[in-house]
């Protein structure tokens, strides 16, 4: 008889903060009316698992507290013992932005932590790659079907000469053309693609297939001064030319490629992205915690590490803006949260459209709550800066890349920011991959777990279950960021090869 | 000695309309200093290819006339025989969209033409599809990397054993999740995906993957009364039982659908869409003139014919509002303008975000310009009725169906209206490809055509060197659409498997 078993039999639930009057539910299944706990609360009906249980009576209007903070006011009297679902729950109004604190409570560095390395790819222009891609960039989606072609012959055909290269990627997006170049907004997918054309991982090597007629120049992808090189397709003597010609400028690279070699870098050089995705009411009790220990870890190593979801951190901003090292950071978060709140006004959505419903089915009520449990991953580390959406990373220590909640956007805009490995916590499931870089997938319950055994590489269930600790999965997380950057370990999706395609953000109007 | 060289040898213009006071430089390469027409008129300066050349003198502020409408106003004075390139046009303001004519000059209907059939597949539905495919909807862009996976698995070990389907595609996009799907703009991509399903050439059958957890609920791409099948992914026990659950219902199907036979059925049955990508200045003399000219055969014909793209049609809204067969799809044609209108303000957007940098090199100055070319695909029929964006045609004959330009979400918008075919002009040239419906390719110019002959379907470029006629282009174009829809001919497009991705048009924000 396992753990998890034991524990279903023991009614359980987790009360997070002293200041809570309301708990969730533990065991798998939810619970029956009329279970009573050892502390002598019972159940005036069932509960499902995930979901709020009221600890004592609350008049209506009343604030209902989880995580020390108000998520939200009582809709009408509840009684202790009730169910607390999301129509019981009125939505608070969101922090002002003109009025949050700043710097006013910036954490102390925590000790440094010494002795790990990683074994990366050294580019010569000092960055470290993780894996040995060849990426060929894309100016406009016109060429994907071509790219798509001739990448499906290069793996065939070529790839397997070069053993040591671990993939080709076409980078193919609906960007380029029939959209509004000039639009102000338009900076975001263009400098996003420009970021992602030259990602370590792909080994300081620039491929581009353009048209020849695109809005967005194949030279604007170009870096500075880098070697690179534009096959235009618009050039080309027809498909089949087009195809071997890109066939050939794949093979000279893969030739150079295959003689990379991993040496031993710092953790200095390593770019962790965070993100969470089909979150429940476990995510911030079970996953995030234990990812935000392990992104203490490593910035405590000296890496840097990125979270993101602007519309994830908005209910929660109060409680990062005092953390920001300085006020002018402060002020650069504030004014994500704001651009953010204007674009969603342009397109009359407002803050109900997140979460999803599966979110409420996991028992998260509103996006005050999701919001509470999604920073949980930002751990405790001073932020150190902040990045618009798309930008690289530049400094070490924990950063604000601001991107959109979605799974996809989020994905692409931190791969542009330059990170090497993406740490995804997930509560219902989601069978999320990027093909440029390894995604840990880390489950909020063991019942998630143990339903999806070939696709989570993390377990922080046990957390629920007092069958581990936070820090324990913290560390699990650490060594295997660790593990997978080196080419030690493989992530499920790496072995099934499973990822998501690419998704630009692009605010601005397509024509 | 071939035509084209031959024509090269003598200077050529064309002037399109008595009232036009531009022409446009037909021979390859472009035209020298000092070139003699027959005319008398003598060059100025070299003139490009496909670029104006002025027939007068023009005092600047005079209007520059071509199609004999205004596409602008002289920056300067410009002397007979000069380049007119886009420096020196000035944009005219665009029709007022509050005082257009409506429905004064409805074209008398062209007598029926009869005698034509195509060989489709007949759906229980009475509907007709001209390819027998297994589309696999998504109802959130969660589920693609495992459904990919499925499918290369289904096409390896299961399509080869049912001979009679044609593909097996996944139907892919970003959307679902992550996105204000409550926002008044969401109705258009969630109604593009519900049309999309039910596509003809799917056969009736709507099997839908899902994650179980997205805001677009799969249900809601059930048509009413359907069969449909959806398969959660959340309720699989890990990524190899959702693979094979998604390859035993996709066998399912494929076994029927192998059962479908081509039957007879009249041209009545036939939905066509018409689009450009890549033009150039020869566009709107060559290529577009012969797919209107086809257009108008097939309306003759009784099938229904949609064409689209409202930046490229709004500076020409005044000739097409006459053409409207009554006041109320006047109207709602202006009201598809206005949206989009106010759609780009929005994004801050203008007008000279369309034509692109290749556009201009082709020739094409501005938008109207581009427009006014770009309106000769719709022939000369009445307007019959008005489509917003994603809606399933109805009704027979001409429909304006309004879409981005963009050549992939107007492809996309144009399958989820239910064509079966996309005609497609080029003049600077795309690899442009569908995976759901052929694409037959017209190229403008014949270099375009002699570059790329294994992409390139009909050649309208012999029109510009008198080598065909408009007419003549346009009933080979109307034929090779009944020969494709029926089988009996592949396009270049279907003979490389050449496709671009689905790309939904989602004017509301992302989260
Ligand atoms: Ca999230
Ligand atoms: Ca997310
Ligand atoms: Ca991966
Ligand atoms: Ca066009
Ligand atoms: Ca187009």
């Amino acid at each position: 008889m396992d753990g998890t078993v034991a524990q279903q039999e023991k009614p359980l639930y987790i009360k997070l903060n002293a200041k809570d009057n309301v708990a969730i539910i533990v065991n798998a299944g939810g619970l029956p009316q009329g279970t009573l706990f050892p502390c002598g609360l019972e159940l005036r009906e069932p509960i499902p698992e995930g979901h709020k249980v009221a600890l004592t009576d609350l008049n209506q209007d009343e604030p209902i507290i989880r995580y020390g903070e108000i998520i939200g006011y009582a809709v009408r009297p509840i009684k202790k013992g009730s169910w607390i679902d999301e129509s019981s729950v009125m939505l608070p109004t969101p922090p002002n932005l003109d009025e949050l604190p700043l710097a006013n409570n910036v954490p102390e560095l925590q000790p440094p932590l010494t002795g790990y390395t990683l074994e990366g790819y050294r580019n010569e222009d000092g960055s470290v790659g993780t894996k040995n891609i060849l990426g060929i960039s894309t100016s406009v989606q016109c060429v994907a079907g071509v790219l798509d072609y001739a990448v499906q012959r290069i793996k065939a055909e070529i790839l397997p000469k070069y053993p040591n290269v671990d993939d080709v990627i076409a980078l193919n997006h609906n960007y380029g053309c029939g959209v509004a170049i000039n639009a102000p907004e338009a900076k975001i997918p263009v400098r996003t693609l420009q970021n992602l054309a030259t990602h370590p991982n792909f080994g300081g090597e620039v491929l581009i297939v353009g048209l020849g007629c695109e809005k967005l120049l194949p030279e604007k992808l170009v870096p500075a001064g880098a070697a690179a090189t534009v096959i235009s397709l618009q050039d080309q003597p027809g498909f089949s030319s087009m195809v071997e010609t890109i066939m050939a400028a794949a093979e000279e690279r893969l030739a150079r490629l295959n003689r990379r070699q991993r040496v031993t870098c710092p953790v200095t050089d390593l770019v962790v992205g965070l993100q969470c995705g089909g979150s429940d009411a476990f995510s911030g009790v079970t996953a995030n915690p234990a990812v935000g220990y392990a992104a203490d870890l490593l910035v405590r190593a000296g890496a840097t590490v990125l979270f993101s979801e602007v519309t994830e951190v908005r209910d929660a901003i109060h409680l990062l803006t005092p953390r920001a090292v300085n006020e002018q950071v402060g002020q650069a978060l504030i004014q994500e949260m704001k651009w953010y709140d204007h674009y969603l006004q342009l397109g009359e959505a407002d803050r109900s459209a997140n979460p999803a419903p599966g979110n409420k089915k996991g028992g998260l009520a509103n996006v005050v709550e999701k919001s509470l449990g999604s920073i949980a991953k930002s751990g405790t580390s001073p932020i150190a800066s902040v990045l618009p959406p798309g930008e690289k990373a530049k400094q070490k220590g924990l950063i604000y890349a601001a991107t959109p909640a979605s799974d996809f956007i989020c994905g692409t805009l931190q791969l542009a920011s330059g990170i090497h490995v993406q740490i995804f916590t997930t509560g219902r499931g989601t069978p999320y991959g990027l093909a440029m870089v390894p995604v840990v997938k880390v489950a909020t319950r063991n019942s998630l777990a143990n339903q999806w055994p070939d696709l989570i590489d993390v377990n922080a269930g046990k957390i629920a279950t007092g069958e581990a600790t936070i820090e324990a999965i913290g560390w699990e997380i650490f060594r295997l960021i660790l593990d997978v950057a080196s080419g030690r370990k493989q992530t499920w999706a790496e072995h099934w090869g499973l990822h998501n395609a690419l998704c630009l953000f692009n605010p601005a109007p397509v024509t």
